[in-house]
């Protein structure tokens, strides 16, 4: 009984590692705005001050939907290789 | 003994359990441009030639850095509420 059930915990923490390391199955978003279904964002081109400007695609901004850089800790501490969409004028 | 391990293993296991349901320690970018340290792309705003464009923020689009409405799926699989950045004329 014993070694059936250390089989069904390396069975299951297996599946945790497995979901871990690829993401998948996993929200992306943490914190942003989660009462809402969707998080969609709209920039008007002709607003643009700024000739360029960073927006957060790694969901960890304080300034969201603008990047302040806080990609870099998620891929240090991840190992993932997320980052901005810069627009340009 | 026996009931040591048996704690170790809680711990452990409450410890994936946790990372999976926060996405902390989780890498968001599964398979885009990987051999990148960083995904950056940049939008020049006097190419545009749509009215509205919808770029890609979960990482999971056939057409990244272009949104292609995989959101849909990602959110339904996972409960997150992701969605594109919409740059508008
Ligand atoms: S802070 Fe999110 S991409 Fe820079
Ligand atoms: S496909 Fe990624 S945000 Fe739409």
């Amino acid at each position: 009984a014993s070694s059936r059930r250390w089989r069904g915990v390396t069975r299951i923490m297996a599946e945790a590692s497995s979901s871990s390391s690829t993401a998948a199955g996993t929200p992306i978003n943490p914190s942003i705005k989660k009462q809402e279904a969707k998080v969609v964002d709209t920039v008007l081109i002709s607003d643009l001050r700024k000739p360029l400007q960073a927006y957060c695609r790694c969901w960890r901004s304080k300034t969201f939907p603008l990047c302040d850089g806080t990609h870099a800790k998620h891929n240090k501490e991840t190992g993932d290789n997320v980052g901005p969409l810069l627009l340009k004028k």
